[in-house]
């Protein structure tokens, strides 16, 4: 059995593990306040080409996203997204859970459109009752999204244009950062994105390390009194420097691109099979998630030896399913199923 | 200027003012712990038939909402609801202030079906990951709907049968409960509405009262320390026995099913009015509510002598309005307004 | 059966409800928005000499307070009371379940001081942990205090200057503030109190109103949004002129403070009866709460006839009880329980 | 520079850093349904000596404590406590930021006793205005306590049985849990703690792992839907393997203990080193944390070479500060010391 059901199956990569092996036995003191985490804070901030950033290590990204969310708005105020969003569907309601609206817009590709945040905008604003709307205050978007796809430099300049003439917080949600900035159509890098979001975060736990997201904070008004509302919501680790520790050996020499490169690659080798053999993605894209719909009958025989993950029945006889390439996907792997991919689509007599 | 913007413009039935008035220096315990929401209880639940009903009384229903929602829902449950809900839309993100998520479905007239509640039920149930999922556990529909609408004896069995079937709680916001009960179209009363549902309320606010809203709740599960959370969410009035003296009048000899028997009267005749000048209507209903499609040049000269409330624009020449009349409306205001609208159509080269 | 439990046994005063009677048929817009609202609002500013102050109509006491209470703190803020505040013991965990840790300072006689404050603020502070512990942010004060204490002039602008100085907000929850404003002891009004507070309420509910309370809010910080928030808790009244005539007729003539001399001119009467015949009071004040101790054995004669509310047992045969008046008690009904009282203090051996 | 200030300092025994890296590579579905897991929950559920044990692993204690809390309580109740517990005063308000109120009674070290339960149980019971006040549903309880200090058999069996009859859960907050079981008083151990307590952690964080705490539900209110709300407060691991093989190292042959037993006879060598010095301390206990009262002059000198906490002033000349000893803790370095301060109180004219 070989999965590909998510880019979170197996540890960390070696330099991680041994790193902590190297320091286990020093002593420094805990939730974030020791060198390391200090070290990694620093080469953050050289890598998004800003002084003034605040940079917070949680341990997961659901921690991470309620965490800034409760952070960032007032009672009344929620979120916009897409229909698609993390944080609106597989997150069992964490953002309510600190009281907030999350508002659900629909997209065919998990992208939201700068337009549609304007709409949404004066949906509420020129309602005479907006007063009893929840308001809307910070747009949240995943980048890659969670179907893979990846917003270009000018959609999100788009983006965080619309957010500041309409007053809105602009969060990026990375968890796999790192396979969009790795991706074949990607024009956008940490610097573009520090300069046009308000916060966004560096996963870390699909990309290399054990686990860890590395949240970075622009905007001065999130910056006061985070770390008790860190604390409050359970995201100070006490061994702080695990975190820190670990984006060290991730950001200190690229590895953390290299990482991402080595997945994307394999993914496009999928994709491409794919696509030769005629089968087809909804959701064309160079990132480590790949959608294929692939008839059942072909998914039955696959199942057995392969995990995958599904998505969504498109007929009666086709589901779309993702393979998750990550940074500890073989290539030998990748290219057995393929392999048995190719054979299956050609004993089928129509795929 | 003549208001038929919303049914709570004027105050309350006479026979209220002056039983107030009447009882006003007698002496009572607070928090609706009087013999007169006492007696209000048991009006209740005799024109419910259910001796084993729980009824609490508050002030308003968004209030009443959240209150009942709170006490319902563990921290990871959801409330399943039509998009033009009440609690979806115009609550300022109550029930997400309380923790939970509303689940929106879309509907074309505020209806909620028996089969998209199943599929909802399926949606999160047959999914591997719906640990990560807010669970479904309350229905919330409104009766009458925000559009005015109805549901059918049918369809309410049909409702109330998917949701104990799928260990769901089914609850009607009744804030124009009488408007619908008195509807034209209408085959429930209170005893069937009570055997469907696991708790309702009984809206006075619009229909009579000051203010005020009668919740009753069926459910055993629902009764336990109630009034624990009436008190947290600001529910329990000092001076309860104004909650149980507005609904002794409005309901010992059925003054409430009268005052709304005049609204709906007035509102089908401004309907059928409109539908006989070639207007459209997107929701027929023979409730308060009135939604009528109106060319923008008619509205435009309406706007100055009626207050109306705006749904949406149909095209563009066309918008839909709403007009709403309550217990308190005249006659003569409702001919009134007839008669400014058959003129100008009548002058309008084509409506 | 004479009630002296608390101080909303009765209904109104009667301009309030001939006022009521007057205006029933008028069409006004909801939700505060309407000319009498306005007109309250502008008598109130007037009274306070703040034309910057807004103000807010809400229903009820513990509303209010977790009302302001959440519009005010972010998620790690918390606020600082006496023990016995309301908010502390009897709003079943509301500002809790708004998200905010209550931190009780204990007082003998349920006021604060200045030095507590600065106290509680090094605590926290002087803390190197203290971003692991909630963050006071906000100061509440009763006055008249719950058991039935008031604030001078000097000891109120000795709180305000610490929380100036600490960056504290200063809130002070005035549900009996006419009996405090209309105590033999009082050297405060309306202005003081208004330029020395950041928010504080005039409570009508205890003085005079069918319900009822005015939130003034001083501080800037307070009334962006603030109506989103109101909505958002419940507070917004459909009918919202109810509490603008309310106040109106409260405040248009001093009314307001007429009734609330008359109770402590009666609650001064019984505590210095009391007083000459043995009995102590733990809490001198010249309020409409009197807290009185007595021999248990009376007690037990006296509860058949009288209303009144225990606070505590002293010993093995004294207990502290309450007796409220309000706008409404008699004066004939405050000399019979002197009466009673003489003649049960007289026919007991030792008291 | 050494630090005692925590017992979180260090990383994690070799064995654990060992066994991570041997199956480093291993694909393991994620948020804790894998065999490590597994066969973790079946090692705990053995020492416990209840099959029934539903047993689920979490990061760190803040996030364990509010997640029980949260699953348990519906949201007028709350949780009682020692006025030092950590859910009190360490946790940035996370319980309150859950909706629940902490109510926390005094302590002279920490404990609290079955008699100050039923007090609290009574003084809400017994008041006539319970309902309006937040209803104890919940002990909290440490083990060992914040001060060092441990619960004896029987008063665990005190306080389990009020809890009993009084329908309230226990839980016991067991972050350092095996420092209690391995001290010189101790007459506890784990299956009887499972058979007393509704709930309680095995605290890894601070013996031995790099991080995580296994939470044992005992009772099966607890059980239902646990992994939701888990999953809501950001507590499922995606790794979540890396919890499972931590417990099973320090579980499989008793590798907790070990550690344990080494750091509080480290910490018992220090204290009685201290008292032989003529130093008090005022909690007197055998576990990994030693509260010493100590002349301000001596700690002057001492903390240039020595981390250690504060914990308060005694008089004007001596404060108590808390050393702690960890798994990690070297002999030589509590040896070094012993000599430095028995150095010091020698020079010092009076101690």
């Amino acid at each position: 059995m070989i999965l590909f059901n998510c880019d979170y199956s197996e540890g960390a990569h070696e330099n991680i593990l041994r790193r902590l092996a190297e320091t286990n036995m020093e002593q420094t003191p805990g939730y974030e306040d020791d060198p390391y985490c200090n070290e990694a804070r620093a080469l953050i901030s050289k890598l998004c080409q800003r002084d003034d950033a605040d940079i917070h290590f949680l341990i997961g990204g659901t921690q991470t996203n309620f965490t800034i969310i409760s952070a960032a708005l007032r009672p009344h105020q929620c979120v916009l997204c897409a229909d698609t969003a993390h944080i609106n569907v597989h997150e069992s309601g964490a953002i309510e859970a600190c009281g907030h609206k999350v508002s659900a817009l629909p997209t065919p590709d998990g992208k939201l459109t700068a337009q549609q945040i304007d709409e949404a905008w004066h949906a509420h604003w020129d309602d005479d009752t907006h007063e009893h709307m929840a308001q809307p205050k910070m747009v949240y978007i995943s980048h890659p999204t969670e179907l893979g796809t990846v917003y270009s430099r000018r959609e999100l300049e788009d983006l965080s244009a619309i957010c500041h003439k309409r007053n809105l917080y602009l969060y990026m949600d990375g968890a796999r950062l790192g396979y969009g900035l790795q991706s074949e159509e990607n024009d956008l890098d940490l610097p573009t994105i520090a300069s046009l979001c308000d916060a966004f975060y560096i996963g870390g736990t699909k990309n290399g390390a054990l686990f860890g997201e590395a949240l970075v904070l622009l905007n001065d008004d999130f910056k006061e009194d985070f770390r008790y509302i860190l604390k409050q919501k359970g995201g100070r680790l006490a061994k702080g420097r695990l975190l820190g520790i670990q984006f060290i050996e991730l950001l200190k020499d690229g590895l953390y691109f290299e990482l991402a490169a080595h997945a994307d690659r394999l993914a496009v080798m999928l994709r491409d099979a794919c696509l030769k053999l005629g089968l087809t993605t909804p959701f064309y894209t160079g990132t480590n998630q790949q959608f294929i719909t692939i008839p059942d009958s072909i998914l039955e025989a696959l199942k057995n030896q392969y995990g995958f993950s599904w998505l969504r029945r498109e007929d009666s006889e086709h589901t779309t399913v993702r393979f998750c390439t990550s940074w500890a996907t073989r290539e030998e792997d990748i290219r057995q199923l393929i392999n048995d991919l190719t054979q299956l689509c050609q004993d089928s007599p129509q795929s």
